[in-house]
């Protein structure tokens, strides 16, 4: 066949493997999500089209897709939160929310708790400050932001959590796609501040995920 | 001779020609320089070795070398400050203050006043918060950043005053010799923010020296 | 719900939050748009597609749509200029228009006067002679231009009042985008010009207007 | 001063600031390193010369340099390990090792335990196999390479603890000073894979060492 | 006519001029494929789309079409493989697919022998284990792979045999459509990897069967 | 020998070979520039160091060095100029003037007339006009900027003959190291204008002075 | 109106100004169009898509629409050829004739002379030399290229008339659409060559026309 | 100890492992030297400095010193040719010769034949022609170039045996350290052509001689 499904993945990693769904076809993405179902596995697919969706929803009972994040999710019976601890999901701006879903998605797949905190992007910090306390709940931080991507400077200077930093392609002009906000995270001034690719929600949702299991 | 000096410039633009120090010899810096005194001007170079400056001061009496800014004023007699607003000129990082020092004794040739806020970078922004009365006193401002450059998105997210970012190029790997700093300015999401290229405080001080005038 | 606007932004900063169309659907415009009216605030929204701003202008009376710089507008009543001074919006050629046109809109909604300069690139130089008068009049200058961006240098070498530079993405091959043009501005050889993202007319419109407020 | 040591660091984040001594004199370095001492802290400086460590040794009992990883490390009486859990650090070519060097001193400064692996780059794979179960056992890994920085890809798909990836300078030519190991490790196919900036050794210690915290 | 046809290559380098299908019409294609049937060579096109194939499926009969390498190739009669010795395309990830097939026709076309080795990427590197005698029986090894395009470095290390890496532009953000994977392997640490352009498996599939012939 | 110079170059192409000095030892360049001036040639050798011109001009009577543009030039006995044409070198500013030098000393070295035009930068754009007189006598024009590269737009657009751009390396942060100016120069939208590389000089001196043999 | 015709430019430049109809309605190009026929001038204009040009030959009697090069040309009574001299346009690839097509519908409109060499790219150098008679005996010479842009190195070091190299756009990958051909050009180790903008075929065929009138 | 050598190299690759001088000690290099040395293999050491090598050809009888190539090269007792076949070295200028050192010595190393063809450039395309013959001769060819790198294109078309391109460091300007003939190189519109790192002799001397094995 095409695809050659890592069945031990879970085995070695604590988790199976996620289907990427960028590229392929609604049968494709079919034939691999049910071999996992079928597995027994909690089953995540990312990049997942509304089209490609719906066929994945009518045949698979229990899958559900999350419109914004364009993930599709199932979890076997048997699912349970894994601890009691939990992540926040920082998210600056309104349109990178789909990344933060993205993320929060995948969290939930893994067996983790989130809680979210949208739209308090640097421009206007009282929003962050009217949030902090809540914010140094968490025991991990994903922060989500495009343009200048200021707010994993700011977050990491404020709370004793690690933080994941996660670009977006949200911006125009000298953004280029994303590479600004990309490069001011790696460079950011702030301690305990570590980065995943451009609008790679799915990562960080997985590594905050296994920092839970430390 | 090898520079033909713009005399009209005070005229036309309200502050003579600024000498370039940069690849120049002290002989060319010490040559224009003179000229430019003749004539009764204030003079400032900017740019300027140690070297070129010992030897301009040891000729020019009253020229005054700024080590850490590395710049050469002169003011002549009669000169006096031209407004009461003034100029507030923010610095990330320690290592910026040179950057800083360059807009600062720019806007002193130019005839204005400026305040300091030196070392209040955004990873601990409690000490931005500190002096956010004093800086919001003042009528125009500069921010100077190196690393991800995000002071004047939350600076200008919270002041009235138009603000000028200055990329500097303190910070390391991707920060691209400042470019990361300039591009993460640029991108900001705050209104009412203008940029400079990489380390060039002069453009900054001669700018909002322009704008307390308008 | 998906949105925090930041309602104390005129209280901190002396205009109120600018809808950033791009990205949004119709719905969110209009739901965003009918908030801050109510608030009683002038209301702009910039990066609105033809569609969003038919919806929109059926539904708020008042509403004024411009397609060139594709911009909302919503003046409340006792709307009022609150200046004398002016500034000029010069645009080198005719596909930089709609970024021009972008910051005059900007300009008015914040309650300033603004004067045209259209179509006078730097090719064709007896073109800005012919209205250098006129343009020294102003007392903030906003230069829009693509392709080479060599407007604001030579515009900024005739003038005393402060120049922002709008690079724009018109151009093509070595182009890239708007980063020739922006590269440009930054190395400009002229003194007083800071510069704003690619296509940012809302930008240079912003800081101009705070300009004439200092 | 030129210097706002940011005292409340500790408090906030769990350690208290950390020297950068790149651009910063042996002088300077020396007063803040004493400042931090005389409050009590461990005290970590990190780019730090051999000339200016050596000015610190002398007038600080008690100040170790590594002069592989050019970093000063100041453990104050009751200095103990935080934790059981470990850290491994894994180096691809002997050419990396002072970026280890950095990242191993900066955890020892926050109190806990590494593991080295050195010298187990990809084109010699089994060197990694040989001590893969040395590795499973650490809590969280480091992976620092240059040239095409493969081996975060590698080891992030042999374990199930977080893996920190650290692109190194090591490389020429296309490598262009290790952005293409940035680059690299961002775009890792494995899961559980975060990056720092290049050469950071010492973010992704400290990094490291909050994540055995959660 | 708008093409001249390099009649005399398959004299001056043992393989008749390939025809590249990238923005040609149908009309052209087919015209110049014609005209190589027609001088009793073998032909192939690649970056053919199903329109044209169609086209010249319909019109030129024994031709061939591989819809996911999007090549064209008509064997004349009398073909026939050139020697016992073989190649391997090994291929990182399922969307990579399509380059490999890319190779392996041209491979074909060219008189020589492929084995495939599908979706064998390094983030479950067990897989590459498995085929490791398979791989290494192999006379050239063509490795084809996104990302972060590790798998050549690795391969790389493990065989004798001269490798060919094929970057492709399977990835997203960071990835920059394909840059990094060049990149990567340019800078592979295993001895003995060439490199071809970005999804060029014609390239790499032409390159390894001119070293069979050495 | 380690070199194969290419004697019949001014048969084919009109003037023999020129010694790329950058790179090569005061022994390689002597032995060179020897070799040319026995074969009865003007010799001419760019980017030579002062030592190394120094030994030539000890050696090769007749030679001479331009210590600005780096140049050493030897004028075989009946050396004359060519035509009455000549061409014009226009310069931004006066840190560009060597890369001028270098342009000249070729055009005299081809048996050429230049005309110098130096300091008339756009920032002071009255300068330019001051000469335009005289600049429209000239019959091929070369333009050498650096920091924003504007002014071959400006000339471009009021003069009827062939412009030739050349970028130089002079300007800081986002010049890029030239990059800028050679971008602005190829975006340009005057008519006219073509391009060299980054301080090719050289380039320049030798196509201008091709164009008045056309 | 939207445009200020530059009607001095003839007299200025020896050429009206040419029409750019990229991000131009068929409206505008029709407007400005007759203006000019109405002037009584040749009238080109370029990048012109079908639709814009049907409606132009609708309207306006003896406009000729070039489907390949996109571009409109005008020929008023009285056109005549200015000179005996020629111009060639060499082209590598098949791919890249459009853009040959706009530099000669340029020199026919400026009243020139061209001869066209298609397909001969230094794959098959053959074909080049098959030519180089002809070639030789132009007075200025094109070479268009994509791909690697070898071409006018190779072209440049066979012949002694000023040679103009045009980038083209034609590649994938790492070509970087048009760069890499650029850049391949800046570096040439051919005297005699200047370089324009990536596919600006109507820049080279300007500047060419000039050459000959030098 | 530093450095884990990876013994098994010969057994798995042909040929042990190489020691990459940059960046180590002469003690290093000495040290690693004589350990291959002991173990009875051919040693090869590539960018080592003058120091370093006079320190180990003191130390190790028959070590040999290329300074061109920067080379260390010691063979065994019984070192002889592995076959009749050849490889050929081409190089453009004179500058690219120790890059072609580097792949020389290399291919004597792994017990292979070279022949040299220096200084034949593309721009006096006649020394190729002068030498086709005996290129033609050869089994593999490297090609080493730097500038616009276009004489692997143009060698490419004319020979049947595969090409390795090497790219190198010398041009100024636009190009970019090597980065112009490297993209150049990749998109070479010749077929059999592949691509190493800037510089990368080795690379390229290394993948040859494993053709030569196929
Ligand atoms: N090697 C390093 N790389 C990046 N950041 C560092 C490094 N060492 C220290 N820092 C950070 O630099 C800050 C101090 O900067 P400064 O005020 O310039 O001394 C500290 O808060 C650390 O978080
Ligand atoms: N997929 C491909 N990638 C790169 N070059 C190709 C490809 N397919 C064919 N070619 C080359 O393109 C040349 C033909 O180009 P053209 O004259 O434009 O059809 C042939 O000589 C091949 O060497
Ligand atoms: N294909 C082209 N590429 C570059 N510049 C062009 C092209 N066609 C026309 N132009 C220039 O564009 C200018 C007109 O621009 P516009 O005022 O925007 O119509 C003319 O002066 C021409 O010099
Ligand atoms: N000039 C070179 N360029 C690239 N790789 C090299 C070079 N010389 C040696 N190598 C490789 O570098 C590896 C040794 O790296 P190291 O362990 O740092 O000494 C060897 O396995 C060689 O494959
Ligand atoms: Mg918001
Ligand atoms: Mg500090
Ligand atoms: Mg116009
Ligand atoms: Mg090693
Ligand atoms: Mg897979
Ligand atoms: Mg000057
Ligand atoms: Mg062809
Ligand atoms: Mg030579």
């Amino acid at each position: 066949g095409f695809a050659k499904v890592d069945d031990e993945r879970e085995f070695r990693q604590g988790f199976p493997e996620v289907i990427f769904g960028a590229g392929k076809t609604a049968e494709q993405i079919l034939h691999i999500f049910k071999h996992l179902v079928y597995k027994g596995n909690t089953v995540l697919a990312t990049r997942v089209d509304a089209n490609s969706a719906e066929e994945v929803c009518r045949q698979v009972e229990g899958a559900v897709y999350d419109s914004s994040g364009r993930t599709l999710l199932y979890k076997p019976e048997g699912y349970e939160l894994k601890t009691e601890k939990k992540i926040g999901v920082i998210c600056a701006g309104t349109s990178d929310i789909p990344v933060a879903r993205e993320a929060e998605v995948t969290i939930e797949a893994m067996g983790h708790r989130y809680v979210s905190f949208y739209d308090i992007g640097v421009a206007g910090i009282h929003r962050l400050f009217a949030q902090i306390e809540e914010i140094r709940k968490c025991d991990v931080l994903i922060v989500v932001a495009g343009m200048e991507g200021a707010l994993p400077s700011v977050v990491g200077g404020l709370v004793s959590a690690p933080v994941i930093a996660v670009p977006t392609s949200i911006g125009y002009g000298a953004h280029l796609n994303g590479i600004t906000s990309l490069l001011s995270m790696l460079n950011t001034c702030a301690s305990g501040v570590t980065v995943v690719n451009i609008d790679n929600g799915f990562g960080a949702g997985y590594s905050a995920s296994l920092m839970l299991r430390v």
